[in-house]
């Protein structure tokens, strides 16, 4: 069996990580926080899975090099040094950094992109979530991804084609724009809906989270597709094969 | 057969009210427009439909008063002063002013309503609406109509509750609040969903309209059920009975 | 603090309850099941709720009797016997017996009673229903009791007007009638969807559960309701005040 | 401007074509219907549109290949022999044959055959589909396009997946299997959602259609591709460049 590594461990995200690896068939070999051993920790991994702060990220990354350990990265607020590192470290070994580890969003995300490919600018793009009333920032991280991909299938920069809000005389839309919604409430944990509506007819195209498992089962089933692979960057759509 | 005359028979809802007239069972006694003669259209007609504009009002009225003749008023951007004279005019003929003629919106919006007074206010209530491209303002007229009604059964202001935009770091849902969102794109003649989002539950009530021809459906329906009601001044809810 | 005590606390419902209990600022007098003692329990407790089996029932009843006890009863599959037993005991002790404990749906219930009586026959009514892929029968008990509410306030027996499956040529559709369709698939809690269907519009009324845990919620938000009622047989509607 | 002759004129399918043409930048060449001469009409025409009967279709190739015309069939009902003329006139003239004109189900269709590709038999997929109560049949052919394409997707024949009504004790869903849920009310043009349900999580990718036009509008569209491309039998999926 596969044995797997967590690094920040105590966070809620590790916690999920560690009640999600016997479903998939895989054991732990440990977890780690701040101020914990890293090198011990990737000589008893198979792989790592590092869902923790950036600080963190420089003697991890040492360790995996030095143990050979592939690395699945989740955690948030890299800046452009971290990811000189992780190019780094690629040279190595496998590494795949992700913002999003949903298999469900990351095949979305292929067919928004495919979508507004294909479809011409008389289709307006729109994108709707719904979140817990916890959330304090919108549009959710998920929803610009999408975006992200629409506009990318478009050929043009998101930052030029996005609306974030629309209230009082906002006049007629404008061609090629790509408009965001955002609804907070209760204790969902994440719908998306991107809308393409053209005269007539409109297809949509969405995903549901029940809960937050899945981004950890999304996590470790990435994290297992790491192990043997090639020293390398990696994305979640090679995870997917899309 | 009960006959039916328009004023603003020249507009977009003008020609809709006179292409439905004969579906629903009645005949077109006439139509008017700026300049024409509402005396003699009131002397023709079983019920009058005004979706004209305010300045006309005081002729018209004048008009339906002198022969008896009951009126719906779809007329929008109406002040205090076309008010007054409409309370004037229910001394003695049946009218019905109304902002919405959709039966279907009009049951919708009791129903918020009496969801809203039923759960507590830890049920977030999230409003999102869909238009066409072409719409000018955000967000619709019915959305705000539904807001008034989730407010009014939990017995508050809605321009206290009101959210109506969501972008960057908004911090966490404040309890209590009514959030909007609009949608925009291709040609949709016009969807609502009034969401109550509680812990672990959703309760989703909603609208759709094929197309814009079901507002004449509703207009003609409650001008035929105002012919023989005493005057008075009446709403779309007494027409649909709640 | 109220303390309630749980019959058949050893089944999947019993923990969901005994776990949700804390959360609702209650306690737990201590559970029992297929050989316990009903009357040490119904002492110690200011409600029962009892998620057990049929055949338990008698004994449980005569013990909440004899202390006095109020009971929620959701033990499915109930005769005619078990019945006449609730409505003696009813003589003694506030009782509520459901087949569903969802707030949620007890009101979406009552919406669509609602909706029925005040939309005409040329409104069709449709059902969906989506459940995750271990279910073993359709349309969902939840479904049912939803067509049963849209029965009732067109004044029909459901019996009559069901329509449970469509394949093939089926022909138009027949006025009156209520359809039901079962959608199952992935882990999917439950989503149900009343769907009024007119000329040109469509009013949406539905429910999404996103884990089983709101049953238990429902559950004791319902026991709590009943501690210090007046003997008598409730329902969930009289919980919600609708 | 493109001149556009339609065979079947007298139909519904025909006058929304005709209707549709000058928003499409083309014009009307003629229309022809049973005992009408298609050579005259090819010979004014840039390209054939036909919605007609079989029983026509030899004579209108004749006429087509005669004059070197492009023609999109759009009739239904073809038999072998059918297809077989179809597949001699490809040699001399360029013909697209199609059961589904509408350019938002080609696309949809794409995705869903792409999203099964992808996704393991651990998803679920489940279509659903909304028409109008004048509908005599379930499901729609969209909906077992659709189907087609999932089934496409996962490399086996539909027929074997397909499980078409769930009523009564079905037992838990067999892994592998497709199902379908027919709805019918009101004037729903026609609604279609395929649902990948997995654990935790689910996709969805549906199409809404506001009304029929958007029939016309696809076949008008297609129609216009087709002038002057080489002689051979083309697909929707070409004109989308999918």
């Amino acid at each position: 069996m596969t044995a797997i590594g967590i690094i920040g461990s105590a966070g809620r995200m590790g916690h999920a990580l560690a009640a999600i690896v016997p479903d998939l068939g895989a054991t732990l070999a440990g977890g780690i926080d701040a101020g914990g051993d890293p090198a011990g920790l990737a000589h008893d991994s198979d792989v790592l899975v590092d869902f923790s702060s950036p600080s963190a990220l420089e003697r991890t990354l040492a360790a995996a090099r030095q143990t050979g350990t592939p690395i699945l990265i989740g955690t948030t607020g890299l800046a452009t040094t971290h990811h000189a590192m992780i190019d780094a470290a690629a040279t190595d070994i496998a590494v795949l950094q992700t913002g999003n580890v949903s298999l469900g969003v990351t095949l979305l995300a292929k067919l928004v992109r495919e979508a507004a490919a294909r479809l011409g600018p008389e289709w307006d793009i729109e994108i709707a979530e719904f979140h817990h009333r916890h959330k304090v920032d919108a549009p959710s991280g998920t929803a610009l991804l999408l975006g992200e991909a629409a506009a990318a299938g478009r050929g043009i920069p998101l930052a030029e084609a996005r609306v974030a809000d629309r209230a009082g005389l906002t006049g007629a839309r404008s061609e090629g724009t790509i408009g965001f919604a955002s609804l907070r409430g209760g204790s969902v944990a994440g719908d998306h809906q991107v809308v393409f509506a053209g005269e007539g007819e409109r297809i949509e195209l969405g995903h549901r989270a029940e809960n937050r498992a899945i981004f950890a089962r999304g996590a470790i089933t990435a994290a297992l597709w790491l192990v043997g692979k090639p020293a390398g960057r990696y994305g979640m759509d090679e995870v997917l094969g899309v």
